[in-house]
């Protein structure tokens, strides 16, 4: 032995937010500079104006969604108000087998999902992060900001965050919620440091 | 709940690396700037020239160390050369308990005595790495560029590191070692992300 090769496998990272706490703000930064594929989730919903076919979603006939479905193509998927939204297995899975790393975004409910997946690959390349808001009166401003709901979606946008946010100790990480440059230098140091962990390298042959 | 006040454990950084790889120098770079305490181990080996008491080494008496590994004072000791060397247990839990941050710069052999170690306070704290040379040629060059071995020395320092190498799946995180700043970037980056697992969390009351 004169040379040591490692190689990695792929890493699974999974980041959960209640609303208001970042998260959408967070990914786009980081999909700026990728050094990862992100996952685009699939749905059924209807595309709103702007969203495009592959980089927002894959949008799907509800009769294409259930067969996939019943094939047992999805990692996880949840029925929200009527509509599907699911993530894909397989692209998953070639990701990881060649090393690249992979970012998903999803709620409290789809990681829990990914968590409870039997797969040994998934398992092993798992590195989940919640991301805290700061308080409930601070996530309170910022919905108020946005101002994309209404008083009556506000509050329940807030009764769902209260709850959401008592999830934060099934994630490997938790990021208290600061400003956006914060946040963004925070989960790039848990990206870079999970690349560093013992258990993703195996020699080259 | 109305606001989240997280506190946080300390963590134990465990750094081993066979000589030549570049952990004297990460070591003394981080401790430039210190967001952690550094362990400063017990010797009963004279002082060289230069070392100062309490920042290199405790220098204590062999009936002084003795009387300390009776008391079960120890973290981890060892014999090395008829000299012993050691690791006191109270300061490193002191710190940890007080949410503070402790560095430990050890061999494999310290590393080991560590991890097996019962206290579920050194258990929970530990996040150990490994600084991997890039390859036995490349540290030949380095150990022989620095020049502190003869010939004779230098080959069992090599044999010594070829085992050691083999012991980097027993540490949580491995660095490649490359240049003293990109070693440096990589150990900061694992000290950030450490700092947002979840379980090092607790709720303040």
């Amino acid at each position: 032995m004169t040379e040591i090769k490692f190689q990695r496998t792929g890493i699974l990272f999974v980041v959960s937010a209640p609303s208001g706490a970042g998260k959408t703000t967070l990914c786009t930064a980081l999909r700026q500079k990728p050094d990862f594929v992100y996952s685009v989730s699939c749905t059924t919903r209807r595309p709103r104006p702007g969203e495009i076919e592959g980089e927002d979603y894959y949008f799907l006939t509800h009769e294409n969604f259930t067969e996939k479905m019943k094939a047992n193509a999805f990692l996880e998927y949840a029925e929200v108000h009527g509509n599907f939204y699911g993530t894909l297995k397989k692209p998953v899975l070639t990701q990881l087998e060649r090393g690249i790393d992979v970012l998903i975004d999803i709620d409290t409910r789809g990681a829990a999902a990914i968590r409870a997946n039997q797969d040994h690959i998934i398992q092993d390349a798992l590195a989940d992060v919640f991301i805290m808001p700061p308080d409930l009166e601070e996530l309170r401003r910022r919905l108020e900001r946005r101002g994309t709901e209404n008083a009556q979606e506000l509050e329940i946008r807030l009764a769902n965050a209260a709850g959401e946010m008592k999830c934060w100790r099934d994630y490997r990480y938790t990021i208290i919620s600061g400003s956006m440059e914060e946040n963004i230098e925070k989960f790039r140091a848990i990206m870079r440091a999970e690349r560093y962990r013992s258990s993703r390298f195996f020699l080259e042959k």
